[in-house]
């Protein structure tokens, strides 16, 4: 059994080297270790059993025990989001500013999504109105809650996006990942998105970083809302932050696998086909479907 | 510390309030719980390694012991599955029933899905063979079996078909979706599927609450069987229960991010092509592949 | 109850009968159980804290005892890969050969993949990098590693491919499936893919088992890089082995959802737009990507 | 490997047989499952974590919240509990009881015990001052709470004695089994015992049955309070429920091993020396120390 | 931080030098690792669970189901004891015995040991009526299965014992020592012990190697049948292996806290009171029980 | 149903008030939470691992992997204890020293212990050498380390003695408690014990906080180390700190169950006989063993 140990002792020395990590190994500063995946998928159980009590987490909730549960929940709920978002904070903090000072800031900022989140509760009810209103097959706002990937989605992505309004790096990133894992939907967190959101299916769904989307809009599945393409800088690296996802006024609706690209505006009403490849503006109220596709195009 | 407590236990009793808590809240009836995920991603764990021993579960099971193991693991699944079936009863129940009367017909079921677990695995081999014969990559029905999500996806479907024929609220989409989550691939249980079907790679598909599938049909990854639109009622909500998504007859084969809308039917085998939009009826041995683009439609 | 016990009785009786099993049954041979997915679950958590270590696994890692977290992880990683690579060589292993060869097969090979992880570690840095330069949003490698499917998947695929390459069957394909759930990217094995490789968002992309990739290639999301068809032999069975997936050359840019299907060419340098079709060669520094649609074709 | 599995087979044959199962097989009745020792132990942590807020469960807890942790505890306390009186109580039921009527007494029972939980605290609070008081080495109330194994016995004691009061069967003494396998000491639920009680290191100590013991006493480890010996009836088995064990007045001391038997009487303030063996009334205010022997007892 | 790196880099060195580790280190040979308390302690769970089914392990088995359970546990307990009695074999094994040879014998005993299953319920069953009849505080022979100690702690022994007698090292020693950490009451594997056999409350017992204890024998807490002391070697090391503890006969009686030492017999009948001193042989039906202490004894 | 939550919610209010908690509750200073007994567990076995390789924990450590283990172990070692550590010393602290004072002091004295632990090792192992010398049962260093109670409780014993010689409040006890439940055997961690000290099967033992034992010696189960009496103050509570309990020379032996009271001397090279009781100095080489008792005392 030498050979293996000698392998072993080996390849442990090479990647252990400097040579070897360089850019891909994370030294914690100051003790803070990175935002873990498994604290914050508790989190957003957590979130999700605080804001629809009885479907998520705790299944027996009842009318007058409900204070105990959202309270226990909330408390955890705050040490553990503090805690994360302290290491979000870390990861990529300028080294002069005092490690209190970035605790004072983690603490601040956690108490402010405490007090967001009965308004994450009111936008959340208007997602679980607009999917049943959409979907024929639905029987009850509870299948809504209990079965449809939009909604914990959108539960990620609204609670994400208000970490990101804060100016919490990496931390909401990481969470919409996780619904992007789960569902298959992929929302940048900094995307803005308005109430009566909805989401039908939803796999292969992905919405870009400076989207801007109107009110009681709906989406189906594969539809992108993607960059065209990106300025480069003089060292031919991507300029980051310009505007290159499109704006979609109220009450638009994009069909399956329709693909939606560059900084364009999606005029109000409008409605953009299946498997349509849309790169210009469309005005309000416009229908973006193409005919049927003449016989002699076929074989 | 005061402020961060204060915070908490005002938005405790803001998130309790009935007011913020309308429609968002599952109160329980009768002391019986909400359906569980975690219960029914059990309940589908053992369902996989009674109908498929060896590949899951219990990974050393011999010829000489597997009466056990199958025991077991089938005791259990109906003691899950009943407490599961009857949360499921009382989830939309007619507050008039007694709750012995629910007790007894999730009793009744549960035992009929018991009985019924040969034909699934009978129909379920059938699948394995399609997925078999249609993947060059493919070496034997073992690895499709351990490896192929559509095998996963139809275990889970045909499971929860048969409990919505039996008439069991919820927990068909809850399982639906459990497959939906692990594979992306969107079945929904009230669908109707042939022997011998199978959908390569999977990510993406979707099929529709009132789909009519026939025998040896295949699919590719990202196709829609999806509806067109559908009628609103006096209200402009969508008028629940109508057929409005495809049927396909037999051998018909859909090939990756074809999209086949409304109440339409694609004939006994025939083929539709990569990314097509298919609106309208195809006839047996029908073929809606485009030709190649010409030159000039390119940049 | 009798007749609940009489129902369960007698489905295990059925069951377990050798008519019922046929198939999809697997009896161990020589008490080596079938590979496992949780095992191999772990296999992958190890490798990725080996290979990023700070961002997987232990979170609180430094530079000063790096090795003892390295050298524990690899130890435990080869333990673990020997028994799968064991089970995975018996899965379909020739009767004749003694068991104790295949053991000491599984010993060299799963020897010689912990000598090829320092290489493994050097081609997913290009890829990190990559993913890096080609997103504007991206603001760290950190923010890369810790959050981008795309790592997650190769990591997978580079290890999967490797195991592939040794000769041992159904592993890197359990493999593969791991990745595929989690990031809804299906890379087959046996593709090649070179270095600097990456794909944005990823859900829905296939690349089949026959695929040459260059090098700084990038694909988005959707993007099917599969067989056209495939010829069948004389009892009408798919033949395996025949190359039937595409080749990229270095440089190459798919947009997202497009579809290239069969044993083609794409020239280095090319870019296939969204939503593409395409079935015959692109020469280098080809541009297939359709323009804007004529007003006259839409609705 | 047949032989084994004939061997196996056949054991499981002997084994289940209805003959070698005679007495040691509990066959459920209506479906209620036996007491377990797992949700006893569960219900144990929570009735500390509830009794000592701070020092047993949740680590945390602050007097702004501490209502949540409380009422989520005391909830699943009573759920818990209720499913275990219910167990305890079937398990040697009268056959002609409706099951209704069972469960209707199992939840008064356990609706009373809840109601308890407060006078429990209050005399478990006498306990650990005359906890603290009696041991010099002990340097506050919180030391004792979270180190003296004597609270933790005591606490068990004090529930399931409550248990015992309302005819719980079995029940009981499953608690008391729990505390004795933690700490040595085995008192049975069924023993009265005053406030201000404790107990010094405790492993070995013995308390039967039909014990009385008065208020401020104190005893050390391995003091038995037993039966001297006890009548047979016509067929030579104990008759059950003699009063058979000691009765300790107020403020006595009981030293360590100690052994005091049968139905005498300890008067108030009495002192019983370490290794003395009593089975006569002690008057009040004795002392049962034996002087030191003499040299020439001694080899 | 350097500091506490630079320590704990130093202690690790110091700690695994071969100097430190000079016979507390153990080097796993032919890659079999050492015997493991885990292991042991389900195997343990296993046994109970399968010699009375329903009071261990599933709580709900019924009498037409009770086959699979314990046809699942018997193959599990087979599995997991025969790695452990490798392990047991390896551990102070002859170097020159092939490792084919060990595992052979390692099949054979742990098959051996299911065949011995069936009389040790047997034998516990006695056990089990022997409390029973002992304790006038019993009720029922279900309530002796589910809470007394000394049915758990024979359990291990009748087990382990029988280990030992098939000549396999260590096991049997960790078995007692699971039994006695949890009851207290610590019995040595190789002692030798009759039918009808019970133990009261039992904390403290012991029951040397070389004892030999009849049938219809009780115990009370705190009883050790010890030596007295044992001859030296030339080097004045213990002789290990000659018989040095008490033979008890049939229908004996131990009171609390009495020590019996030495090679002596207690004859049949003998009743030994509690907290005695004995060292030489008592005769059948012999009472060695103290008279009350004289008044002058007395302080 | 409302009955219950009416009873739950008012004893939630009854438990939660401060004049029900008055002494019971421990509010969090800082948010520092109390010592964990969960914690503590984890970290004795990672002590028992670093000192005993391959006993404990990992039990496949090879020669030539031991440091990545021992390393990795201790880092954790390292850094849950001194959050015990800063745990313990809030438990008790004034509340003027400002937090980061204690935090930098929690550091330090942890350091401290990983300093320790080569020292610890050397003389558990003197204590594994007269384990084995005193029992003729034993068969070799690693049956003791494996097997024998002693060894848990004094690796227990001597970290917990260190953590008290450096001023650290609660933890020590904590510590020892965890020990005294798993073996039975309780020793003050103030207590001072030379090298080679043994216990056999130890059930019962306590070892006072204020006893000085010598080199050389060895208990046997049931042993009292106690106070015969102590000091009252003017408030007639007992005066703390005072030595009370027994000095043993190097070399004593006790036997069982033989109770030593009060601050004497038992010499050098003494022996004490079991069930012994002793108040007074015996000299260096003594026998404090009770000749056999004469048959008139005997009834």
């Amino acid at each position: 059994m030498n050979n293996v140990y000698n392998t072993i002792n080996q390849v442990v020395d090479d990647l252990s080297s400097a040579d070897s990590l360089k850019g891909l190994f994370h030294q914690v500063h100051d003790n803070v270790p990175l935002p873990s995946n498994d604290a914050l998928n508790e989190i957003i159980q957590l979130a999700r059993g605080i804001l629809f009590p009885g479907y998520f987490g705790q299944s027996k909730v009842s009318q007058e025990t409900i204070k105990y549960h959202v309270g226990v929940s909330l408390e955890r709920f705050y040490r553990l989001l503090k805690k994360q978002v302290m290491a979000g904070l870390c990861f990529d903090i300028n080294e002069q500013q005092p490690i209190e000072d970035v605790r004072a800031k983690a603490k601040e900022i956690t108490e402010e999504i405490v007090r967001r989140l009965p308004e994450i509760r009111r936008i959340l009810a208007t997602d679980v109105e607009a999917a049943f209103n959409g979907d024929p097959a639905a029987t009850s706002f509870g299948e809504i809650i209990s079965c449809y990937p939009v909604i914990r989605t959108l539960t990620n992505y609204r609670l994400a996006h208000e970490l990101h309004l804060l100016g919490v790096p990496l931390i909401p990133r990481m969470i919409s990942e996780l619904a992007h894992s789960e569902t298959g939907i992929d929302i940048h967190p900094a995307a803005q998105i308005g109430h009566h959101f909805t989401i039908d299916h939803g796999t292969g769904v992905v919405i870009g970083a400076t989207c801007i989307i109107g009110n009681n809009v709906k989406l189906y599945q594969g539809v992108t809302l993607g960059a065209l393409s990106f300025p480069l800088d003089a060292d031919g690296n991507p300029i980051k932050g310009i505007p290159r996802h499109p704006i979609l006024g109220d009450d638009v609706i994009v069909y399956s696998n329709a693909t939606v690209l560059g900084r364009i505006t999606i005029g109000k009403g409008s409605v953009i086909g299946a498997n349509e490849w849309v790169t210009t503006d469309v005005e309000p109220g416009g229908r973006k479907v193409r005919k049927k596709f003449r016989d002699e195009e076929y074989q």
